[in-house]
């Protein structure tokens, strides 16, 4: 069966680390069909649209999508795609890799953000020349399909359950319904859980991140939390994503459009490389995804290397590179 | 003229460090007059109220408060305890100091926490079964108070202005208003600003906490940036915060009652006796300020130390040690 993967590759470094990954899912030979669309800033200017009708349709109807970076109109773009795909859940693992300086080697981390609501199904109003309001959401529903996909997620004997991340003793109502939704679909899945309030779980993670493992939480703290993380594994440049829906799903590497290096040849591809890693085994091909992990781990650990990692290797170096290792 | 100093210890090591920091205070011989009140999760079991109105009248009429720390009641003790101050700033230096372990040893920053709205001011309803909302509230006059705070605390040549983080890109409306109301009066007052999106300001200030100084942000996001900033710096362990309101302050450590060690008299009461210091500076006594923050200092280099610190020092150790410096 041939899988539509959609190929969005957006602004700046966008145009250069998607065509990269698509690169190393061609040498793979998989019976996919891909088909480019446009969004972002470049195409907002051309036709006033950050994400044009028929970006969103393929999305919502492609198997898979793999999404590059968008620039100031960031938010115009990937909160529509992520409803697109009816992304309920972002899945964002925060590893540091052998070999690259990171401010917590030991990091190892995989945030399962919920990605529908919370602030960002917020309801805004300015209700008087004073005073604005945003209404934020959560829902038993939301945090229950969450809560289901992390007790799968955990399934097995990688991992020993998962901490839930949130601020209940402030957000009484809407926090408290989000823990305790997921901590009763855990229980009644005999999957272990232990939580943390977002703040503490901030300090803690900095002082010894190896405490955590899967960390479920609401969406603007899997936001900020997230990239803290990638902090600690020394940086954007590393971290890939899943926005997973119930049937099709979309792959990006957290980081942006880096103005500053975008057109030079030299952004690195290693997070969207591995965001299609994260494509291949949502489609099933596990041995694809694992081989193409393994190569990009063994790249970053022995180059080439693009210049954020201190070489001095061009972006399609690095792909050749993924690509012989394969 | 006699200044009223209310003193809150509350649970756990607050019972400590608290009672440790008047000792500071009282080695000063400034005319202070002391007066002790009960909050926290102890009253609330013998009177099943965490925050007896008798210590929030006291707190609401005293020059100042030093407070401690509660444990599972803290909200409903720190918050009105807040509001009791009128505190509209809750000021939080985050500094790494010399001889203790860091993660980012370089990490000198001073958050300016909006203390008033945001989510904490959040109205939460659950609307229907599945259905909980929380009402968050940005107000153009508490966003021009804090940033009017903000624009004298940069004055003179010690900082280059302040940046602002805020998650405008989603919450448009809300921290939207926050961060063109903040810019404004800082542009008026010709005071040099800049922003970036609280993301990525968690991912940056782990890679180079140097490239920030002072930072205002909305009441959330300042808990949590904070917090992580601690943990850039070793820990809560260090972290003093003052609530500064129009006519009255609460100083407090950032840590919390540390269950697993109170009662043992080896709680560090840096952070305590730090938030004393921020106390004299706030009543107007600079110069004793500075040398309680100069005898802390020396005493976190040279010692004694507790057991945090990989001391075997007890908290009076400490505590005489810093007086003696004086
Ligand atoms: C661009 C922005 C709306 C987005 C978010 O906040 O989700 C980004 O920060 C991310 O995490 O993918
Ligand atoms: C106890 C809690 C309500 C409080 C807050 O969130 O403000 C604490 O985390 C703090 O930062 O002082």
């Amino acid at each position: 069966m041939t899988h539509e993967i959609a190929v969005i590759p957006g602004d700046g470094i966008g145009q250069e680390v998607t065509p990269a990954a698509v690169d190393v899912l061609e040498a793979l030979e998989i019976d996919f069909e891909f088909v480019e669309a446009d969004a972002g800033d470049a195409v907002a200017e051309a036709t006033g649209e950050a994400l044009p009708q028929e970006t969103y349709d393929l999305a919502a109807s492609a198997d898979a999508t793999l999404f590059g970076a968008a620039g100031d109109t960031a938010a115009d773009v990937i909160l529509p795609l992520r409803t697109a795909v009816d992304s309920f859940v972002n899945v964002r693992p925060a590893t540091a890799y052998p070999g690259i300086d990171a401010v917590r080697p030991e990091t190892d981390l995989v945030f399962l953000r919920e990605n529908t609501e919370g602030v960002y199904a917020g309801h805004e109003n300015r209700l008087h020349q004073d005073v604005s309001t945003l209404t934020r959401v959560v829902t038993e529903s939301a945090s229950e399909r969450l809560a289901d996909f992390a007790c799968d997620y955990v399934a097995g004997d990688e991992h020993d359950g998962f901490t839930i991340v949130h601020k209940a003793n402030v957000m009484r109502e809407t926090d408290g319904l989000f823990r305790d939704t997921v901590r009763d679909v855990a229980d009644e899945r005999d999957v272990e859980t232990d939580e943390v309030l977002m703040d503490a779980f901030a300090t803690r993670v900095c002082l010894d991140p190896e405490q955590f493992d899967v960390v479920v939480c609401p969406n603007l703290a899997g936001d900020v939390l997230s990239d803290l993380a990638a902090g600690l594994v020394g940086g954007l440049g590393l971290l890939p994503s899943a926005n997973i829906g119930p049937e099709r799903a979309l792959f990006e590497p957290v980081h942006g459009t880096a103005p500053d290096i975008a057109g030079e040849g030299v952004a690195n591809p290693a997070a969207t490389i591995i965001s299609a890693a994260m494509l291949l085994e949502y489609l099933g091909y596990d041995e694809a995804s694992d081989d193409v992990h393994e190569a990009v781990e063994a790249t970053l650990e022995d180059g080439p290397r693009t210049p954020d990692l201190g070489g001095d290797a061009a972006t399609e170096d690095v792909t050749r590179a993924v690509i012989d290792r394969l």
